[in-house]
Protein backbone atom coordinates (compact mmCIF):
# COMPACT_ATOMS: atom_id res chain seq x y z
CA UNK A 1 0.00 0.00 0.00
CA UNK A 2 0.85 3.63 -0.47
CA UNK A 3 2.28 4.81 2.63
CA UNK A 4 4.39 1.54 3.18
CA UNK A 5 8.56 1.51 3.24
CA UNK A 6 10.43 -1.15 1.20
CA UNK A 7 13.55 -2.55 1.80
CA UNK A 8 14.89 -4.08 -1.30
CA UNK A 9 18.05 -6.05 -1.35
CA UNK A 10 20.31 -6.12 -4.39
CA UNK A 11 21.81 -8.84 -5.39
CA UNK A 12 24.32 -10.27 -7.90
CA UNK A 13 27.29 -7.55 -7.93
CA UNK A 14 30.01 -9.95 -7.47
CA UNK A 15 33.79 -9.17 -6.22
CA UNK A 16 34.25 -5.66 -6.33
CA UNK A 17 38.30 -5.11 -7.37
CA UNK A 18 39.84 -1.51 -7.03
CA UNK A 19 39.22 1.18 -10.10
CA UNK A 20 35.45 -0.68 -10.38
CA UNK A 21 32.45 1.49 -10.73
CA UNK A 22 30.13 0.74 -7.48
CA UNK A 23 27.41 2.96 -9.49
CA UNK A 24 27.17 1.09 -12.54
CA UNK A 25 27.75 -2.06 -10.62
CA UNK A 26 24.40 -1.61 -8.57
CA UNK A 27 22.40 -0.24 -11.28
CA UNK A 28 23.46 -3.21 -13.64
CA UNK A 29 22.59 -5.47 -10.60
CA UNK A 30 19.40 -3.92 -9.72
CA UNK A 31 17.61 -3.98 -13.08
CA UNK A 32 18.82 -8.07 -13.41
CA UNK A 33 16.65 -8.26 -10.26
CA UNK A 34 13.67 -6.36 -12.49
CA UNK A 35 13.69 -3.43 -10.78
CA UNK A 36 14.65 0.08 -12.31
CA UNK A 37 16.05 3.28 -9.66
CA UNK A 38 13.18 5.59 -9.07
CA UNK A 39 13.86 9.28 -7.72
CA UNK A 40 12.74 9.11 -4.34
CA UNK A 41 14.92 6.22 -3.49
CA UNK A 42 17.45 5.54 -0.59
CA UNK A 43 20.29 3.93 -2.05
CA UNK A 44 22.04 2.27 1.22
CA UNK A 45 25.67 0.76 0.12
CA UNK A 46 28.20 -1.02 2.75
CA UNK A 47 31.34 0.59 3.60
CA UNK A 48 33.21 -2.58 2.35
CA UNK A 49 32.68 -2.57 -2.08
CA UNK A 50 32.88 1.42 -1.79
CA UNK A 51 36.42 0.92 -0.03
CA UNK A 52 37.62 -1.67 -2.23
CA UNK A 53 36.36 0.34 -5.66
CA UNK A 54 38.91 3.05 -3.98
CA UNK A 55 41.45 1.04 -3.38
CA UNK A 56 41.15 1.14 0.03
CA UNK A 57 42.60 -1.73 1.10
CA UNK A 58 46.06 -3.12 2.15
CA UNK A 59 48.25 -5.98 1.67
CA UNK A 60 49.27 -7.14 5.52
CA UNK A 61 52.74 -8.35 4.05
CA UNK A 62 53.58 -4.72 2.91
CA UNK A 63 53.17 -3.60 6.72
CA UNK A 64 55.68 -3.32 9.09
CA UNK A 65 53.89 -3.08 13.00
CA UNK A 66 55.32 -0.60 15.33
CA UNK A 67 55.93 -0.77 19.32
CA UNK A 68 52.31 0.05 20.38
CA UNK A 69 50.56 -2.31 17.50
CA UNK A 70 52.92 -5.37 18.83
CA UNK A 71 51.72 -4.42 22.45
CA UNK A 72 48.08 -4.67 21.48
CA UNK A 73 48.34 -7.29 19.73
CA UNK A 74 50.22 -9.70 22.34
CA UNK A 75 47.36 -8.78 25.00
CA UNK A 76 44.02 -9.52 21.86
CA UNK A 77 45.95 -11.62 19.71
CA UNK A 78 44.79 -10.14 16.78
CA UNK A 79 47.63 -9.89 14.00
CA UNK A 80 49.91 -6.91 14.95
CA UNK A 81 49.97 -6.00 10.76
CA UNK A 82 46.06 -4.97 10.89
CA UNK A 83 46.32 -3.20 13.94
CA UNK A 84 48.91 -1.42 12.60
CA UNK A 85 46.68 -0.19 9.82
CA UNK A 86 44.01 0.79 12.53
CA UNK A 87 46.51 3.00 14.26
CA UNK A 88 47.88 5.00 10.89
CA UNK A 89 43.87 5.13 10.20
CA UNK A 90 43.68 6.72 13.54
CA UNK A 91 43.23 10.49 14.00
CA UNK A 92 43.20 10.19 17.97
CA UNK A 93 43.07 7.07 20.54
CA UNK A 94 39.99 7.79 22.64
CA UNK A 95 40.34 4.29 24.43
CA UNK A 96 42.86 1.30 24.44
CA UNK A 97 41.69 -0.81 27.26
CA UNK A 98 41.99 -4.57 27.55
CA UNK A 99 43.11 -4.80 23.41
CA UNK A 100 40.47 -2.59 22.74
CA UNK A 101 41.18 0.24 20.24
CA UNK A 102 38.52 2.93 20.10
CA UNK A 103 39.49 5.66 17.40
CA UNK A 104 38.36 8.68 16.17
CA UNK A 105 39.08 8.60 12.75
CA UNK A 106 40.24 11.81 10.18
CA UNK A 107 36.52 11.96 9.64
CA UNK A 108 35.77 12.38 12.95
CA UNK A 109 33.58 9.32 13.28
CA UNK A 110 34.75 7.32 16.90
CA UNK A 111 34.31 3.66 16.26
CA UNK A 112 36.84 0.46 17.04
CA UNK A 113 40.27 0.09 15.25
CA UNK A 114 39.35 2.95 13.11
CA UNK A 115 36.90 0.94 10.62
CA UNK A 116 39.90 -0.76 9.42
CA UNK A 117 38.57 -4.76 9.54
CA UNK A 118 39.69 -7.94 7.48
CA UNK A 119 36.32 -10.08 6.48
CA UNK A 120 34.96 -9.68 2.88
CA UNK A 121 37.70 -9.59 1.25
CA UNK A 122 39.26 -11.02 -1.94
CA UNK A 123 42.60 -12.28 -0.27
CA UNK A 124 43.03 -13.54 3.58
CA UNK A 125 46.03 -11.05 3.74
CA UNK A 126 43.94 -8.32 3.63
CA UNK A 127 42.47 -5.37 5.20
CA UNK A 128 40.03 -2.52 3.87
CA UNK A 129 39.92 0.80 5.23
CA UNK A 130 37.40 3.48 5.48
CA UNK A 131 36.87 5.53 2.33
CA UNK A 132 39.18 8.79 2.60
CA UNK A 133 36.28 11.03 2.52
CA UNK A 134 32.66 9.01 2.30
CA UNK A 135 30.62 11.88 2.00
CA UNK A 136 32.23 13.03 -1.42
CA UNK A 137 32.32 9.10 -2.05
CA UNK A 138 28.28 8.95 -1.69
CA UNK A 139 28.09 11.95 -3.92
CA UNK A 140 29.97 9.94 -6.78
CA UNK A 141 28.23 7.07 -6.77
CA UNK A 142 25.19 9.51 -6.63
CA UNK A 143 25.61 11.54 -9.86
CA UNK A 144 26.50 8.24 -11.24
CA UNK A 145 23.32 6.79 -10.89
CA UNK A 146 21.31 10.04 -11.91
CA UNK A 147 23.66 9.63 -14.81
CA UNK A 148 23.31 6.61 -15.84
CA UNK A 149 19.54 6.30 -15.04
CA UNK A 150 17.72 9.66 -14.47
CA UNK A 151 16.48 9.04 -11.27
CA UNK A 152 17.37 11.43 -8.37
CA UNK A 153 18.51 9.54 -5.23
CA UNK A 154 20.09 9.97 -1.82
CA UNK A 155 22.91 8.01 -1.06
CA UNK A 156 24.14 6.65 2.44
CA UNK A 157 27.10 4.44 2.37
CA UNK A 158 26.97 2.12 6.03
CA UNK A 159 29.26 0.40 8.08
CA UNK A 160 29.11 -1.62 10.90
CA UNK A 161 29.60 0.35 14.71
CA UNK A 162 29.82 -0.69 18.21
CA UNK A 163 28.31 2.08 20.76
CA UNK A 164 28.65 2.30 24.26
CA UNK A 165 26.36 0.73 26.73
CA UNK A 166 24.68 -1.55 24.22
CA UNK A 167 25.89 -4.99 23.28
CA UNK A 168 26.04 -5.52 19.86
CA UNK A 169 27.03 -3.74 16.82
CA UNK A 170 24.44 -1.61 14.43
CA UNK A 171 25.02 -0.10 11.10
CA UNK A 172 25.42 3.82 10.59
CA UNK A 173 26.18 5.89 8.26
CA UNK A 174 29.71 7.49 7.10
CA UNK A 175 28.23 8.86 3.78
CA UNK A 176 25.53 10.98 2.44
CA UNK A 177 24.63 12.78 -0.63
CA UNK A 178 21.42 14.23 -1.31
CA UNK A 179 19.33 14.23 1.77
CA UNK A 180 19.17 15.86 5.57
CA UNK A 181 20.77 13.19 7.85
CA UNK A 182 18.55 15.02 11.02
CA UNK A 183 14.71 15.16 10.99
CA UNK A 184 14.41 18.53 13.24
CA UNK A 185 11.23 18.09 15.58
CA UNK A 186 12.16 21.19 17.41
CA UNK A 187 9.72 23.97 17.61
CA UNK A 188 6.84 21.31 15.85
CA UNK A 189 4.06 20.23 18.49
CA UNK A 190 2.76 16.99 19.31
CA UNK A 191 -1.21 15.70 19.48
CA UNK A 192 -1.35 17.59 23.12
CA UNK A 193 -0.28 20.57 21.02
CA UNK A 194 3.02 21.06 23.34
CA UNK A 195 5.98 21.85 22.18
CA UNK A 196 8.70 19.16 20.98
CA UNK A 197 11.88 20.85 22.31
CA UNK A 198 14.86 18.76 21.93
CA UNK A 199 13.37 15.88 19.52
CA UNK A 200 15.99 15.21 16.32
CA UNK A 201 15.71 11.90 14.81
CA UNK A 202 19.25 11.05 13.09
CA UNK A 203 17.53 9.37 10.20
CA UNK A 204 20.54 8.65 8.20
CA UNK A 205 21.09 6.16 10.99
CA UNK A 206 18.11 4.68 11.15
CA UNK A 207 17.98 4.41 7.16
CA UNK A 208 21.61 2.17 7.61
CA UNK A 209 20.64 0.24 10.44
CA UNK A 210 16.88 -0.69 8.56
CA UNK A 211 19.34 -1.65 5.13
CA UNK A 212 21.43 -4.17 7.41
CA UNK A 213 18.25 -6.04 7.85
CA UNK A 214 19.09 -6.82 4.05
CA UNK A 215 22.34 -6.42 4.04
CA UNK A 216 23.62 -8.97 6.59
CA UNK A 217 27.48 -9.67 6.72
CA UNK A 218 27.52 -13.14 4.77
CA UNK A 219 24.83 -12.72 1.88
CA UNK A 220 27.05 -10.60 -1.33
CA UNK A 221 23.83 -8.16 -0.14
CA UNK A 222 26.49 -5.12 -0.11
CA UNK A 223 23.37 -2.62 -1.13
CA UNK A 224 19.81 -1.88 -0.48
CA UNK A 225 17.34 0.67 -1.67
CA UNK A 226 14.60 1.77 0.76
CA UNK A 227 11.78 2.78 -1.20
CA UNK A 228 9.04 4.78 0.02
CA UNK A 229 10.95 7.03 2.83
CA UNK A 230 9.74 10.92 2.38
CA UNK A 231 13.24 12.47 3.32
CA UNK A 232 14.17 15.93 3.33
CA UNK A 233 16.55 16.42 0.23
CA UNK A 234 19.27 18.64 1.11
CA UNK A 235 23.33 18.69 1.36
CA UNK A 236 23.71 16.57 4.53
CA UNK A 237 26.70 15.38 5.26
CA UNK A 238 27.75 12.27 7.84
CA UNK A 239 30.11 14.06 9.33
CA UNK A 240 27.17 16.42 10.51
CA UNK A 241 26.12 13.56 12.91
CA UNK A 242 29.42 13.59 14.78
CA UNK A 243 28.71 15.18 17.75
CA UNK A 244 31.41 18.03 18.47
CA UNK A 245 34.04 17.31 21.53
CA UNK A 246 32.85 19.73 23.31
CA UNK A 247 29.18 18.73 23.23
CA UNK A 248 30.09 15.20 23.64
CA UNK A 249 30.06 13.59 27.44
CA UNK A 250 31.34 10.49 26.58
CA UNK A 251 34.87 10.59 25.11
CA UNK B 1 9.01 -9.20 -4.24
CA UNK B 2 9.76 -11.99 -2.30
CA UNK B 3 13.08 -11.20 -0.45
CA UNK B 4 11.86 -7.43 -0.01
CA UNK B 5 11.05 -6.18 3.82
CA UNK B 6 8.26 -4.28 4.25
CA UNK B 7 7.57 -1.56 6.87
CA UNK B 8 4.21 -0.73 7.25
CA UNK B 9 2.74 1.56 9.92
CA UNK B 10 -0.51 1.30 12.07
CA UNK B 11 -2.88 4.04 11.82
CA UNK B 12 -5.70 5.31 13.39
CA UNK B 13 -5.27 3.82 16.74
CA UNK B 14 -6.43 7.31 18.61
CA UNK B 15 -5.79 7.77 22.27
CA UNK B 16 -4.82 5.11 24.77
CA UNK B 17 -5.60 5.61 28.34
CA UNK B 18 -4.41 3.85 31.51
CA UNK B 19 -5.84 0.19 31.25
CA UNK B 20 -6.53 0.10 27.55
CA UNK B 21 -5.93 -3.63 25.79
CA UNK B 22 -2.86 -2.18 24.00
CA UNK B 23 -2.42 -5.20 21.79
CA UNK B 24 -6.65 -5.22 21.14
CA UNK B 25 -6.26 -1.68 19.53
CA UNK B 26 -3.34 -2.38 17.41
CA UNK B 27 -5.02 -5.43 15.85
CA UNK B 28 -8.56 -3.65 15.13
CA UNK B 29 -6.38 -0.51 13.29
CA UNK B 30 -4.36 -2.71 11.13
CA UNK B 31 -7.36 -4.76 9.93
CA UNK B 32 -9.37 -1.61 9.54
CA UNK B 33 -6.44 -0.23 7.24
CA UNK B 34 -7.14 -3.65 5.35
CA UNK B 35 -4.32 -5.97 6.71
CA UNK B 36 -4.23 -9.19 8.71
CA UNK B 37 -1.47 -9.96 10.89
CA UNK B 38 0.73 -12.68 9.41
CA UNK B 39 3.24 -15.42 11.36
CA UNK B 40 6.77 -13.70 10.97
CA UNK B 41 5.32 -10.09 11.22
CA UNK B 42 7.42 -7.88 13.83
CA UNK B 43 4.93 -5.84 15.61
CA UNK B 44 7.09 -2.86 17.07
CA UNK B 45 5.31 -1.04 18.81
CA UNK B 46 6.65 2.63 20.82
CA UNK B 47 6.79 3.14 24.18
CA UNK B 48 4.65 5.96 25.09
CA UNK B 49 1.04 4.22 24.19
CA UNK B 50 2.48 1.82 26.78
CA UNK B 51 3.29 3.20 29.49
CA UNK B 52 -0.15 4.71 28.79
CA UNK B 53 -2.00 1.40 29.19
CA UNK B 54 -0.15 0.67 31.84
CA UNK B 55 -0.49 3.97 33.82
CA UNK B 56 3.04 5.16 33.68
CA UNK B 57 1.70 8.52 33.65
CA UNK B 58 2.00 11.27 36.61
CA UNK B 59 0.74 14.49 36.85
CA UNK B 60 3.03 16.58 37.71
CA UNK B 61 0.65 18.39 39.72
CA UNK B 62 1.42 15.66 42.40
CA UNK B 63 4.83 15.81 42.68
CA UNK B 64 7.07 18.23 45.24
CA UNK B 65 10.96 18.44 43.05
CA UNK B 66 13.64 17.75 45.63
CA UNK B 67 16.68 19.81 45.97
CA UNK B 68 18.55 17.74 43.22
CA UNK B 69 15.70 18.79 40.94
CA UNK B 70 15.29 22.13 42.07
CA UNK B 71 18.97 22.65 41.67
CA UNK B 72 19.01 20.45 37.69
CA UNK B 73 16.15 22.71 37.06
CA UNK B 74 17.65 26.42 37.47
CA UNK B 75 20.39 25.22 34.72
CA UNK B 76 18.35 23.97 31.98
CA UNK B 77 15.25 25.71 32.43
CA UNK B 78 13.31 22.55 32.76
CA UNK B 79 10.04 21.80 35.07
CA UNK B 80 11.61 21.17 38.62
CA UNK B 81 8.73 18.62 39.17
CA UNK B 82 9.35 16.79 35.24
CA UNK B 83 13.25 16.54 36.31
CA UNK B 84 12.38 15.32 40.13
CA UNK B 85 10.11 12.27 38.84
CA UNK B 86 13.32 11.42 35.98
CA UNK B 87 15.27 11.13 39.46
CA UNK B 88 12.87 8.85 40.99
CA UNK B 89 13.21 6.53 37.58
CA UNK B 90 16.53 6.56 37.62
CA UNK B 91 18.72 3.82 39.80
CA UNK B 92 22.28 5.56 39.12
CA UNK B 93 22.85 8.64 37.46
CA UNK B 94 25.91 8.29 35.37
CA UNK B 95 26.47 11.67 34.46
CA UNK B 96 24.90 15.12 35.67
CA UNK B 97 26.30 17.91 33.63
CA UNK B 98 25.55 21.28 31.77
CA UNK B 99 21.70 20.42 33.23
CA UNK B 100 21.72 17.14 31.55
CA UNK B 101 20.88 14.30 33.32
CA UNK B 102 21.99 10.78 32.07
CA UNK B 103 20.20 7.93 34.02
CA UNK B 104 20.45 4.36 34.26
CA UNK B 105 17.52 2.77 34.58
CA UNK B 106 15.79 -0.03 36.86
CA UNK B 107 16.04 -2.04 33.94
CA UNK B 108 19.69 -0.95 32.83
CA UNK B 109 18.75 0.84 30.05
CA UNK B 110 21.01 4.15 29.98
CA UNK B 111 19.73 7.17 28.41
CA UNK B 112 18.70 10.69 29.21
CA UNK B 113 15.97 11.39 32.23
CA UNK B 114 14.89 7.93 32.62
CA UNK B 115 13.06 7.78 29.38
CA UNK B 116 10.27 10.72 31.22
CA UNK B 117 9.07 13.07 28.69
CA UNK B 118 6.13 14.78 28.20
CA UNK B 119 5.45 14.53 24.72
CA UNK B 120 2.35 13.08 23.49
CA UNK B 121 0.21 12.98 26.25
CA UNK B 122 -3.58 14.22 27.08
CA UNK B 123 -2.58 17.13 29.50
CA UNK B 124 0.26 19.36 29.68
CA UNK B 125 1.09 18.65 32.98
CA UNK B 126 1.68 14.98 32.55
CA UNK B 127 5.06 12.76 31.64
CA UNK B 128 5.17 9.03 31.08
CA UNK B 129 7.32 6.97 32.42
CA UNK B 130 9.26 3.62 30.86
CA UNK B 131 6.91 0.71 31.61
CA UNK B 132 8.02 -1.34 34.89
CA UNK B 133 9.10 -4.25 32.96
CA UNK B 134 9.03 -3.49 29.33
CA UNK B 135 9.96 -7.18 28.26
CA UNK B 136 6.69 -8.57 30.15
CA UNK B 137 5.12 -5.79 28.45
CA UNK B 138 6.05 -7.43 24.87
CA UNK B 139 5.16 -10.84 26.26
CA UNK B 140 1.50 -9.77 26.42
CA UNK B 141 1.43 -8.07 23.17
CA UNK B 142 2.59 -11.27 21.65
CA UNK B 143 0.15 -13.56 23.42
CA UNK B 144 -2.78 -11.21 23.09
CA UNK B 145 -1.81 -10.90 19.39
CA UNK B 146 -1.61 -14.33 19.06
CA UNK B 147 -4.89 -15.02 20.76
CA UNK B 148 -6.68 -12.67 18.91
CA UNK B 149 -5.42 -13.45 15.54
CA UNK B 150 -3.62 -16.13 15.77
CA UNK B 151 -0.21 -15.33 14.63
CA UNK B 152 3.04 -16.03 15.77
CA UNK B 153 4.44 -12.56 15.71
CA UNK B 154 7.61 -11.23 17.27
CA UNK B 155 7.24 -7.99 19.59
CA UNK B 156 9.14 -5.21 20.23
CA UNK B 157 9.07 -1.81 21.95
CA UNK B 158 10.94 1.07 21.01
CA UNK B 159 12.26 4.22 22.61
CA UNK B 160 13.71 7.10 21.22
CA UNK B 161 17.37 6.93 22.67
CA UNK B 162 20.60 9.26 22.06
CA UNK B 163 23.67 8.21 21.95
CA UNK B 164 27.22 9.23 22.53
CA UNK B 165 29.73 10.17 19.99
CA UNK B 166 26.90 10.80 17.81
CA UNK B 167 24.41 13.40 16.72
CA UNK B 168 20.38 12.67 17.13
CA UNK B 169 18.72 10.42 18.50
CA UNK B 170 17.67 6.62 17.23
CA UNK B 171 14.99 4.06 18.47
CA UNK B 172 15.96 1.24 20.20
CA UNK B 173 14.75 -2.27 21.72
CA UNK B 174 13.67 -1.48 25.18
CA UNK B 175 11.13 -4.59 25.34
CA UNK B 176 11.79 -7.93 23.47
CA UNK B 177 9.29 -10.91 23.14
CA UNK B 178 9.64 -14.20 20.53
CA UNK B 179 12.90 -13.77 18.97
CA UNK B 180 16.78 -13.24 19.06
CA UNK B 181 17.55 -9.77 20.11
CA UNK B 182 21.27 -10.43 18.46
CA UNK B 183 22.25 -12.08 15.20
CA UNK B 184 25.48 -13.84 16.08
CA UNK B 185 27.55 -14.34 13.31
CA UNK B 186 30.64 -15.78 15.49
CA UNK B 187 32.34 -18.59 13.47
CA UNK B 188 30.45 -18.37 10.53
CA UNK B 189 32.59 -17.85 7.23
CA UNK B 190 32.52 -14.50 4.79
CA UNK B 191 32.88 -15.01 1.17
CA UNK B 192 36.46 -15.65 1.02
CA UNK B 193 35.97 -18.22 3.94
CA UNK B 194 37.91 -16.38 6.71
CA UNK B 195 36.46 -16.52 10.17
CA UNK B 196 34.28 -13.40 11.06
CA UNK B 197 35.24 -13.76 15.21
CA UNK B 198 33.79 -10.53 16.41
CA UNK B 199 30.24 -9.59 14.80
CA UNK B 200 27.25 -9.27 16.70
CA UNK B 201 24.17 -7.49 15.24
CA UNK B 202 21.82 -6.06 17.58
CA UNK B 203 18.72 -6.99 15.21
CA UNK B 204 16.07 -5.69 17.70
CA UNK B 205 17.83 -1.85 17.79
CA UNK B 206 17.95 -2.12 13.90
CA UNK B 207 14.16 -2.87 13.46
CA UNK B 208 13.30 -0.46 16.78
CA UNK B 209 15.06 2.15 14.24
CA UNK B 210 13.71 1.36 11.00
CA UNK B 211 10.05 1.11 12.46
CA UNK B 212 10.86 4.75 13.43
CA UNK B 213 10.86 5.76 9.80
CA UNK B 214 6.89 5.54 9.44
CA UNK B 215 6.30 6.05 13.38
CA UNK B 216 7.85 8.98 13.57
CA UNK B 217 7.12 11.27 15.91
CA UNK B 218 4.13 13.42 15.45
CA UNK B 219 1.90 11.61 12.95
CA UNK B 220 -0.35 9.90 15.53
CA UNK B 221 1.73 6.37 13.91
CA UNK B 222 2.34 4.52 17.31
CA UNK B 223 3.57 0.65 15.77
CA UNK B 224 4.81 -0.94 12.73
CA UNK B 225 4.64 -4.30 11.36
CA UNK B 226 7.64 -5.26 9.51
CA UNK B 227 6.89 -7.98 7.66
CA UNK B 228 9.56 -10.24 5.79
CA UNK B 229 12.26 -9.95 7.86
CA UNK B 230 13.72 -14.12 8.77
CA UNK B 231 14.30 -12.75 12.25
CA UNK B 232 15.19 -15.72 14.54
CA UNK B 233 12.30 -16.87 17.08
CA UNK B 234 13.81 -17.55 20.49
CA UNK B 235 13.79 -15.68 24.44
CA UNK B 236 16.27 -12.49 24.01
CA UNK B 237 15.33 -10.08 25.87
CA UNK B 238 15.25 -5.98 25.31
CA UNK B 239 18.08 -6.34 28.70
CA UNK B 240 20.14 -8.79 27.05
CA UNK B 241 21.29 -5.32 25.27
CA UNK B 242 22.63 -3.79 27.93
CA UNK B 243 26.15 -3.90 28.07
CA UNK B 244 27.34 -5.20 31.37
CA UNK B 245 29.22 -2.68 33.47
CA UNK B 246 32.61 -4.61 33.67
CA UNK B 247 32.78 -4.83 29.70
CA UNK B 248 31.94 -1.33 29.34
CA UNK B 249 34.42 1.42 28.85
CA UNK B 250 32.33 4.20 28.28
CA UNK B 251 30.21 4.69 31.83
Amino acid sequence: MSDEIRIIPVRGVGEVRDGDDVAGLLVDAFEAQGYRFESGDVLVVTQKIVSKAEGRVVDLSTVTPSETALELSQINGRDARQIEVALRETAKIIRKDRGILISETRHGFICANAGVDGSNLALASEVSMLPIDSDVSADGIRAAVRERTGAEVAVIISDTFGRPWRQGQTNVAIGVSGMEVVRDYRGETDSASLVLVVTEIAVADELAAAAELVTGKLDRVPAAIIRGYPYRPGNGRATDLVRPAEFDMFR
